[in-house]
């Protein structure tokens, strides 16, 4: 649509570990990404982790946004359940809220909203649950950004609540053709090496496009690439892909400052 | 200390239900209370008894306040435990944060805090809980209240941290001579006819004294009194001391406005 | 298929409070069931629920069964949430496996099995988690009896999982002419009147059948009756039932002893 | 008191993961020890990690225990709370028996309980938990061992309660001159060198005492030795500490089989 930047902001989820439990590579991590979705206790996350995740954004200077989930802790929020627009709405609106606590007590200024795995999903694929976060998140803060899929129902609902919308694209992730992911189930889904997820990035940011899944070119529309911190090479990785992206002349940091 | 008002604020613990299960009667303490202290999802409440709540005192121009507890819903926040001033410090962030957000997305303003249950115990005993507490208030938000027991640690911590603390009063507790809240397991410690709460209600209000457990005076500093919910005839009482201070010419408001 | 016993069991859903919140009349339907159904700490109960309810049903001479749900207290077990069959099973050992134990500390023997809530309705529709029940029931204890609606993938699953299946049927839900519950969203699926529950429950044990939504007969097949405790005239229909059964000739007593 | 047997039983608190969360080491734990304590999804675990667990017990031959906890799975157990002796004793009946079923279901016996974290402590230094705890056991299954500190509450609950006890000793913690372990916040009570760890074990056993922390002799009764998981060198130290034993003359097993 308009000129594309030569800027790309990286996100990864942090803060997921929860009581004595660890998580991820955060330390790592906040030395690489622009900006982190901080899980807000509900998937994961609790009231401890989240205090030192923030500070530790902060002293990083990585935008903080929230990463609220569904409350299925057991399912670390990956189980698509029911539930009501309105259920889904008291849960974003409690979740932001209680992130916005311990960034406004460190000083901080909390600018994004990221819904965390199923709840990124439905959010998606269902007009009405995407309608209810959007809404949601504008009743508490209305400059929030929304972090989501391009093209879905959650970038329409963004667009009709009035609330900012950050296209967010994947690096290790394939596309189909027609610029959604392709399902973890397909072969060739998950990117493992390195190399193409820093070309997928690069390509992403500079033309706007992907090779898809089956070759042929995919439009994808991204100003944020999330990083996975649960892989086993997940630090090692997101430190090469932000090198790729320099590389390639791409600047890393926060959109719409 | 200085000359007493004829105004006290009543207050009640309201949104105590979590998912199915209903708690007191906050509708008809909702027509009698000046504010309210709402339950945060930790003790009891969820995040849709939150908004429901919220949206009701609203519409009652009840002022709002959060009643965060311990993280322990299934002794409903009234069982004591170990925890580091720090762990209690996030517990109260993070719940006042949850709440706020609903007040703000419903147009209010969040005006005070009251520890729940066994936190409230342990401000009143343990200063290094007290003034976490009093620190994790000032830190999300320096203009809200803290209700307390008068002439605790609570209280000192408050006036240590510079947050504006709000006496707390009983009508249906008996006092010790040293003004200090009769222990449950004594005889005579729950005031159960209604006529003498009254009483006791307007003497603290008018006189800042009331008749202690031992017959003796007891000075009773109260700038709000606590009206419980979960009793049977709790309703009714709540009427009758509202009833009551009005015929002894005490308004009932928000304290501070 | 065989000649219809004039007996019924009746069984109601209890001990589904939690912590210091009551839900339905347990102890008025204690009076009037053969068997129970106890919530077992997954969507509603916890372990002191669970002991206070194994002892009152031995008390009353009540056969005692597992009412295990969804790891979801907030939805009540009410929300259907995406579960591979392995994770079902466990959830399933993991309850029997509590109540278990209890009812052993009181001398008692556990005798069947009921799935709650979404897990009723997933047992019902899906194959899969139907033979991840019965699997799992069986493998905890290969003579408990498992309650369900007939004709569904749960039946066929427990018959070959080699499990006892005792099919359920309900008063107070009109039927469709093909012998399922009419959903809930359909006008006139909750039968109201107490008098053509009563007469639904004869038509049923007498007669193997039910006059459908649409006027038409079904047929129902059902050894063991359901009455609900969440309705507001829940004992008073429950003891009417069991009158209503008892004029008709029909006994009540738990199955297959 | 009866001759020493040059025989110890070796174990160590396993399945302590949730959901995503992994915790410890148990795949190398398990090929050390002679017996596992099972965390049955209070403190710990849930009902998958229980299951998993379980059979990879029973596949390497080691006798499996139930670990019950406090329900505060934020705090790991470790935190202490007030809790009637009526509570504990539910929540043990409630834990072990949802371990029980696992156990059944595939074909195992469960032969001991050791109470976790701040429990264990509670249980030794307070009767009226002590001797719930025992009952509880009891109750559930009279042939079950209870791990524990020699000659605390705890060991005479289960003696006037009729349950037969398992003194447990420690290789890694110091003893007092008493023969109670040293607070941790003692210098020295953690025994950091693993030859000093081995060491002591094997004194343990052979002698039936320890150098205490002030260099004198404690006397130090134990059957079974405690090999904590969640240190760095954890699976390193458990395999020296079973070398070092079997080094000198000791054989592990479970007791009183």
């Amino acid at each position: 649509m308009t000129q594309r930047p030569l800027t790309v902001d990286l996100n990864a989820d942090i803060g997921e570990g929860y009581g004595l439990y660890d998580f991820g590579c955060d330390g790592e991590l906040l030395e690489v990404v622009s900006s982190a979705n901080i899980a807000c206790g509900f998937h994961a996350g609790d009231a401890h982790t989240m205090r030192r995740t923030v500070e530790r954004c902060l002293s990083k200077g990585v935008s903080i946004g929230a990463h609220p989930g569904l409350p299925d802790r057991l399912g670390f929020g990956r189980r698509e359940m029911a539930a009501s627009p309105e259920e889904v709405a008291d849960w974003i609106v409690y979740q932001i809220g209680a992130l916005q606590a311990f960034v406004a007590a460190a000083g901080g200024v909390l600018r994004h909203v990221k819904p965390h795995g199923a709840l990124y999903h439905m959010a998606s694929a269902k007009p009405e649950i995407a309608e209810a976060i959007a809404r949601a998140i504008r009743s508490v803060d209305s400059s929030l950004l929304l972090f989501g899929p391009a093209g879905t129902f959650l970038e329409k609902a963004a667009l009709s609540q009035g609330v900012s919308f950050v296209a967010e694209g994947f690096a290790d992730r394939a596309y189909l053709p027609d610029g959604r992911l392709a399902p973890r189930q397909l072969a060739g889904a998950v990117i493992e090496e390195t190399e193409r997820a820093v070309s997928q990035a690069v390509s992403i940011v500079k033309e706007g496009r992907s090779v898809a899944i089956d070759g042929s070119w995919a439009a994808v529309r991204a100003e944020t690439i999330c990083l996975h911190g649960d892989a086993a090479n997940a630090a090692e990785r997101a430190r090469q892909l932000k090198q790729g992206l320099e590389a390639a002349g791409i600047k890393t940091s926060f959109p719409r400052k």
